[in-house]
């Protein structure tokens, strides 16, 4: 096995705790001495060991003039834990790969810098692609305090997610819609609007055959509109319910709300301010955000570029109607150059649906 | 090499023709000998010497005792050629493996007879999926008299042709377009409504850099708005244009039209009566008809069930907007369920773009 081989090896480890980690970013690292993994660990979830500090823990043999391969630059700071630097630079490794640097431009280099002084070698960029990749959640919110913004779609051929008469049970197969769950599972948070609320009283909880963990519901409603008796309140999930609303709300209805363990935050005079709203999750530790939303909400993410990532699933159907529902409405744009550039990453089938995920490209 | 690699051989020969055969269709021919392929040939075009002869006519060696490959079972018929079955069994060839038979119901098996009366071995069967898709068109025109729908959509990832606007310059990329100039060559008309006259005043020729063939166009004008001056009608080209209109057009503008070579067909009182039309363009031997429509003109195909086959183009973008154009309007379904399902067969990239290729499941 050669250098690349034992990155993908720890990118591999670190891919294990999605969805466990926030608001700590993903890491994976593997010990390599005289060609043979003597330890390997990762990071589980927030306030347990480093991923460095498993790999050394897990080591079969004496790590003194090793190897350690790490997906992401170790730390320098004392947090829940002591930095891994000074323990990496203690047990006597000799070189340290790593893919890439950590992505907070405060403390960016500064791993790398002390392993350095310490008389250790040091690589930074190998798989650094990847590496960005596994942890884009974690950038975003490191570098902009902000949740990194999932959108996801469910539409026919023909870009509708709902028929004339509002039906939409069920645009896309159980297979998409199982694969929704997942992630679900994998963010802090996801989010609808009070129409979606009001239609269909969804749960939005996670249902995976293996358990899962709920993510916290957030529902725009301006108006606080939404009933105490919704699912999204009454329901039994540990992961709580914020309700974004504006200043249009009445003190009693929040109040009520409040009491059923609810948490308002008003974001707007008229319209719920979703930059403001995203700076409060943000505050709030929530690095990630499921928008799974009707056509307005959708518009109104894309209309302030908001979006980070999309997960597209199309139905091979066509089911028409000039009154039939639009995946994204809103304003929209004057000229078809003026849209949003998608960068498409992937393209797969999911049962008979077919998925497609990318990113937008905001010029 | 085998059986079914001989056949594969003759298959491709055949589409060598594509586009150039209406309404005759795709055919050709291997003849093998001690397992060296010693002649080969294909239908051509219309009128012109069949798969069989030509193969005949290539063979560089004395044919008795030899195999022939074939991919649609001999005619047996004075056409404008002879029977192909006399012409095989003078030959003295000794086995003919056959793809598929004739799909007309009226002549279909009487090749094989023929032949097997002779004393020729015959096989029929091999790679019959892949010669009937081959030969889709024909088969739909042979067997109904009406010609094969293919319904070409380029639209952005939220299902619309246009913005607010009505701008759709471009939804897709110059690859694709450049593809559906590849599909022009190969069908036999092209049909498009009056509002897509009226707004864009299209030519509907075949533009490729290796010239190509022009369809005859066909405009769906009720009322007769179409100006003489309209490109479709002023152009150059070799193919005519067909107006079809109701009991609603003016006598004195069908005579204008028509002063201006144009063929004028009433098909229906109110609203063209797409059945009708089918049925009056079969008589014209046209086999293949390729639909760019607007979102009305889709609507009323799939809203009849009359589409056989989809070109979906989709561009990697979002528009957004309530009064966007989208692909397809009218009534539309009231339930999710009742609309068209697809089997889509082919998924690609065609420059940023993704094509669809799919066929209706009309239950």
């Amino acid at each position: 096995m050669n250098d690349q081989q034992y990155m993908k090896q720890a990118l591999r480890l670190a891919k294990q705790a999605q969805g466990r980690t926030s608001p700590n970013p993903l890491v994976g690292a593997i010990i390599v001495k005289e060609g043979e993994i003597i330890g390997q660990g990762y990071h589980h979830y927030a306030g347990g060991a480093h991923a460095e500090v498993n790999a050394l823990e897990d080591a079969k043999e004496e790590v003194v003039g090793s190897t350690m391969y790490v997906t992401l630059e170790p730390c320098t700071h004392y947090g829940k834990t002591p930095p891994c630097t000074e323990t990496i630079i203690e047990a006597g490794i000799k070189r340290v790969v790593i893919a890439m640097k950590d992505p907070n431009p405060k403390v960016a280099g500064q791993g790398v810098e002390r392993l350095r002084r310490a008389g250790v070698e040091v690589d930074v960029g190998l798989l650094a692609v990847e590496a960005k990749e596994l942890n884009e959640i974690f950038i975003k919110y490191i570098t902009t305090k902000r949740p990194f913004v999932i959108l996801k779609n469910a539409v026919t051929l023909d870009g509708k997610i709902a028929t004339k008469t509002g039906d939409s049970k069920w645009i896309t197969g159980t297979k998409s819609r199982e694969f929704v769950h997942k992630l679900r599972d994998q963010v802090d948070a996801i989010l609808v609007g009070i129409g979606t609320v009001l239609s269909d009283n969804p749960r939005l909880t996670t249902r995976l055959s293996q358990g899962g963990q709920d993510p916290i519901r957030i529902i725009l409603d301006s108006k606080l509109r939404i009933s105490s008796e919704a699912k999204v309140i009454k329901q039994e999930s540990k992961a709580k319910t914020i309700v974004a609303t504006t200043d249009q709300a009445s003190l009693e209805k929040k109040e009520e709300l409040e009491k059923n363990g609810v948490k308002v935050v008003k974001v707007g005079n008229k319209a719920v301010d979703l930059e403001l709203l995203l700076e409060e999750l943000g505050k709030q530790e929530i690095t990630s955000l499921l928008v799974e939303g009707g056509s307005q909400v959708n518009a109104s993410f894309w209309e302030a570029n908001l979006v980070d990532k999309l997960y597209y699933f199309i139905a091979p159907k066509i089911i028409g109607g000039s009154e039939a529902i639009s995946v994204v409405t809103g304003a929209g744009v004057e000229k078809v150059k003026d849209g949003v550039k998608l960068d498409i990453k992937t393209i797969k089938e999911v049962g008979d649906d077919i998925l497609m995920i990318g990113y937008p490209d905001y010029k």
